[in-house]
């Protein structure tokens, strides 16, 4: 059995997306990757409609069983924060119309599954991502790479919540494992 | 000729709807109020999708030519913002694929056009939005009188962009128009 997962990292001026099919043995392979980009001299109707038209095209396309959205913190920098929001609010509900369910999981939680640290910067989880679906070069921008690596982390999660493929158990966590476990909490007590 | 606005004060929790039809000469009729509310206890995607289904109805039923959604500012409530963004693009992009144009109004704007006071409290905007529509009970909760002020405010600004009906002209402001010209300078600052 597949698990097919869209990713989203949501955004006006870049909307990465990323389609991954897991196996049940963790293996992933990439489906389809892009990027949605809307010019800040449309309006904000105008952008949000780009988004929802390609968020449905995806959606129509590839068929995915969980659709897995960056959650959005009102931390984030002030001048952006509502644009991402509005988008990801977009995402959110294309999928919810077409009964998809949605998973949401934080920045940290997203490094911690990809890279083992979930203090990892954007350069470790575009590598990581890249040797984890076998890519011959690295996903650009990297919005589409997070887009991907959010789709592996709601797969990983999802299949035994422990972590990435060859963690054997709780009882003897990996660094990765642990990394993690330390970013859900973390994440828990911040929602 | 009747200009026919769908007022939108957004949010998860609530979501204030209001339809007003204001005709050349500035008076205006209230064709339908309402709040859609959902639980905390539903899944964000489920919530949104509420939501997105309400906002579906209301435009296909009320066939608005326009649409006025209350701009949302990140200095909010950090724990409320995100959902209020959430709601906001969903109800934008919903006009969007509809081509029905979206315009957004500051709360201030609200205010000084409803009340002539950037800075009215909620129980002045209530009360001026039941006098001007000539209602019976003033609208409750506050988020479907909101979405009223919204409408209104809308068609008047886009009427001749100075203020409220008895206007003369920005060689004689008014204290509404005053208060109005500093909102809408304080909300061009805050972009």
């Amino acid at each position: 059995m597949t698990l097919r997962v869209l990713g989203v990292d949501p955004g006006l001026t870049r909307c990465g997306i990323g389609v991954v099919d897991i196996e049940r043995n963790r293996r992933a392979t990439m489906v389809a990757v892009g990027v949605v980009g809307t010019s800040a001299e449309l309006t904000l109707d105008r952008r949000l409609l780009v988004i929802a038209q390609a968020i449905d095209e995806w959606l129509d396309l590839h068929q995915p069983d969980v659709v897995a959205v960056e959650r959005v913190f009102s931390q984030m920098n002030v001048s952006t924060v509502m644009g991402v929001a509005q988008a990801s609010g977009v995402v959110i509900a294309a999928a919810a119309r077409r009964d998809i369910p949605v998973a949401l999981h934080t920045p940290s939680e997203v490094k911690a599954a990809v890279t083992g640290s979930g203090s990892a910067n954007k350069d470790a989880v575009t590598k990581l991502v890249t040797k984890i679906l076998r890519l011959d070069a690295p996903p650009k921008p990297a919005d589409a790479a997070d887009a991907l690596a959010l789709a592996l982390t709601h797969a990983w999660r999802a299949g035994n919540g422990t972590g990435a493929p060859g963690a054997k158990g709780s009882s003897a966590l990996t660094p990765a494992q642990k990394a993690w476990a330390e970013a859900e909490a973390k994440a828990r007590r911040a929602r």
